[in-house]
């Protein structure tokens, strides 16, 4: 196994050193050229990805178009070429004699490991955005492929090397390493060439790659994303007049994906009134309409139905509505409700329960609320819910809002992560490793770049992003003034 | 022990709850009155600076105007406002009906540890860039005072006070913590309110912090900047047409400070010429013309000696100048030279010697050089000295530096880190535990802030970077573009 290992790391960095040097264009043109190659593999991808992960194929019709849409957002990112964040300061004249011209910019990091996702085999797995944020920055990729869609894996890494092929790219660029072994894991972490790590997945999982990766001689980063119960805010006018709407949004939240979304909403937090009660009785009904699809795999099943028992089965905990199915993956779908007490005294409540289920606390005010949420750990989401009136009433909520989550969510479901250029998906631990970068969205390119400054060089020995006529003009920082000339 | 540490973080995190929210203005204001009262302190900072690092008070002139200087320069930068990088995705009518408006900001991490080094007692100590820079983000400072300068931190922190009260900030937004053991500098790593950790000093040092941060439950940024040898190459033209001048611009280089630059051109490589032979004489002829000045502590000479020694009695080195000075701190001044084979197969002479001491490989041609060089581990510098046909003849060289360091310098001397917005003073590990940041320069405020994505917030409730009229004439990427409208 080391063996093998070492022969990809090497491969990857052999790559890397061409690789590196790529220009915007040409990387553009390879990313384009893998989207290309994944929607070439049309029906089979699509069937095969639903096959492997027990979720329907129009699921799969929308996560291809978004993966094949990142990898084009990123080409663009790339070859618009001002995400290398070039500043110069110029030599002045009546600065002291002593005083230099500087210019930098972010360089690629190096070989990049990419640990996929069971819940989203296209978007954030073997190909997705941790792949696609790698490969723009200019660092090759390997991808540990995810033991539960090793088919759909397969499929990617051949249209990759047919990209690869078609672009002229070092054969190496992608590589795609199988087996379900932690190991493995360990092994491509703990590798000298390894330069980074983009995890999406468990805790567990992220935590125990994250430690692996500390013990190294050279630290490198590790993004691991690894899940949130995305707390939901309910203030009571927005129930009062619209209950119903939003029990049925959030019905549909809870069981987008069966449940197996990080931006799953697993607990809801409102102070007691009539209009929660309302609330929570239509979000039953709501659920009730809802079928028990299967899970991913047998593994999520059981942890799903574990943590949840534990839940449901703590004394104080009420459940208003519970279902279960006939087939032997069928999700349970559950709603249960508490005190704010109970659940300030039960921290194994505040954890992820993995599948469709939420847990609604009623607080006895809104001082109660606020401290339970402040409690609460690190968050990729926080939602608010209210009236205009409730929103400026609680004013100081977007303020603790903040402290709590990469992001927070006014008067919307929080499934559904878009990828855009103001996407945060991450946040304090444990939603994420470095609440300073984001998995999804362009910025995410930031994770694998460093950067590097030139001091006194020559025009013609400077990178095109840093040369004095602006070549490929770019938004530059000069001086500390920002132009595009 | 643990008690104190507790009440000093306990006082940070409380401090942060209303410093994240102060206003550019406000910060910048705070950090110019910091300055302000830095300046005022006068004469008797310059006496205690330099009576406690045996550094002459000529040169805490310099480093006091410096360190104000830098504190100004963050102020300008805040009050500018872009630096918190809003990024808006507008909602667009054209888009999918779920497309949401996203709008994101860098906000502070929170409090913030700051291990300050020996050898800048107010550039990169008490005050200084990692201080200026977490302030500046909004995040509270708990400085643990280096134990060789005690009585310059606790000046500086009496000026912090002062400014503290003038600007009507939270009296915990910055606290000194005094005491040499490392069980305070463990217990502030490891504190839970703890959100970040910057360091300057040596490798032992800066990878202990960042062992005992790896040991916390929650990660934080542990942004250590541990030093480098700095590898110079010396490219055969350069050296035939200007010796003399470089021997003397390394001859000074190598003695700024006393050797204590983290910056100090510790390795020179060069192919074997006679232009090499006339430059290694010349450099001893200067060498003999500079004094054996006092180290900063006993600790740090006695560490010189022993590294130096091992150095020296290193099989196939041979000593070119080696002269002792007369006092029990004086630090002895050293050059030797040895083959590039010798190099190779000795890996500790590849370590940092933290003294005026350099150590010239002559390499048997470009090839072995290219080899040593791309072997050495991360630096904080690398410099090419050559002329424009040096230069132009061997471009490949700035693509294997780039790999090598954070800052390649052509044609000067790696010491004195200027101070700008394309600074970069970081590097591979060793040099920093994190390549992708830089400790000194404008961006060093990246360090400590995380971005947060407001989705579909009322424009009402939106801190002023993203407010829908820009209300801070700052710069921000727009659906992709950027403007300041």
């Amino acid at each position: 196994m080391q063996t093998y290992i070492d022969q990809v790391m090497t491969q990857a960095n052999d790559a890397f050193q061409v690789y590196q040097f790529a220009t915007g264009k040409e990387k553009k043109d390879f990313l384009y050229e893998i989207a290309s190659e994944i929607e070439a593999l049309g029906e089979v991808l699509l069937k095969t990805a639903s096959e492997e992960s027990n979720l329907p194929i129009s699921r799969f019709i929308g996560e291809s178009e978004r993966t094949c849409r990142v990898f084009r957002m990123f080409g663009d990112l790339i070859e618009e070429g001002s995400w290398v964040e070039a500043v110069i300061d110029r030599h002045q004249e009546n600065q002291s004699s002593e005083s230099s011209d500087l210019r930098k910019m972010l360089v690629a990091l190096g070989p990049i490991i990419v640990f996929g996702a069971s819940n989203f085999p296209l978007a954030y797995s073997t190909p997705g955005g941790d792949t696609a944020s790698a490969l723009a920055a200019g660092c090759p990729v390997v991808v540990k492929g995810h033991q539960l869609h090793p088919k759909t894996s397969k499929l990617i890494a051949r249209a990759m090397e047919k990209a690869i092929q078609k672009c002229n790219m070092p054969p190496h660029v992608f590589q795609l390493v199988e087996g379900d072994s932690f190991e493995i894991g360990k092994l491509l972490t703990q590798h000298p060439h390894t330069s980074g790590v983009g995890f999406t997945g468990s805790l567990v999982g992220g935590r125990a790659i994250y430690d692996y990766a500390q013990k190294r001689a050279t630290p490198i980063p590790v993004f691991a994303e690894m899940g949130s119960v995305n707390p939901v805010i309910l203030l009571e006018n927005a129930l009062k007049v619209s209950g119903t709407a939003w029990a049925k949004a959030f019905a549909d939240s809870i069981n987008m994906g069966v449940g197996q979304f990080c931006t799953r909403p697993g607990i809801q937090l409102a102070v007691k009134s009539e209009a929660l009660d309302y609330y929570i009785a239509e979000l039953s009904k709501f659920m009730a309409e809802k079928k028990n699809y299967n899970m991913l795999s047998e593994g999520i099943h059981q942890n799903y139905i574990l943590k949840l028992k534990s839940a449901l089965e703590t004394k104080g905990i009420q459940t208003i509505f519970y279902r279960t199915g006939t087939e032997s993956l069928s999700a349970e779908l559950a709603i249960a409700t508490t005190t704010g007490d109970i659940f300030l005294a039960n921290p194994h409540l505040h954890e992820e329960v993995f599948g469709p289920f939420t847990l609604i606390i009623q607080c006895d005010n809104l001082e109660q609320l606020t401290q339970i949420w402040k409690q609460l750990k690190g968050q990729l989401s926080t939602t608010i819910i209210g009236t205009h009136e409730d929103l400026t009433t609680h004013k100081t909520m977007v303020d603790i809002a903040r402290n709590i989550a990469g992001r927070i969510v006014f008067n919307a479901t929080p499934t559904g992560v878009e990828v855009g250029h103001a996407t945060v998906h991450g946040g304090p631990y444990p939603a994420s490793t470095d609440s300073r970068f984001t998995s999804v969205g362009m910025d995410a390119i930031k994770r694998w770049a460093r950067p590097v400054c030139f001091q006194n060089c020559p025009d013609e020995l400077l990178p095109e992003a840093l040369k004095a006529d602006n070549p490929l003009n770019i938004l530059r920082k000069v001086n500390g003034v920002y132009e595009r000339i």
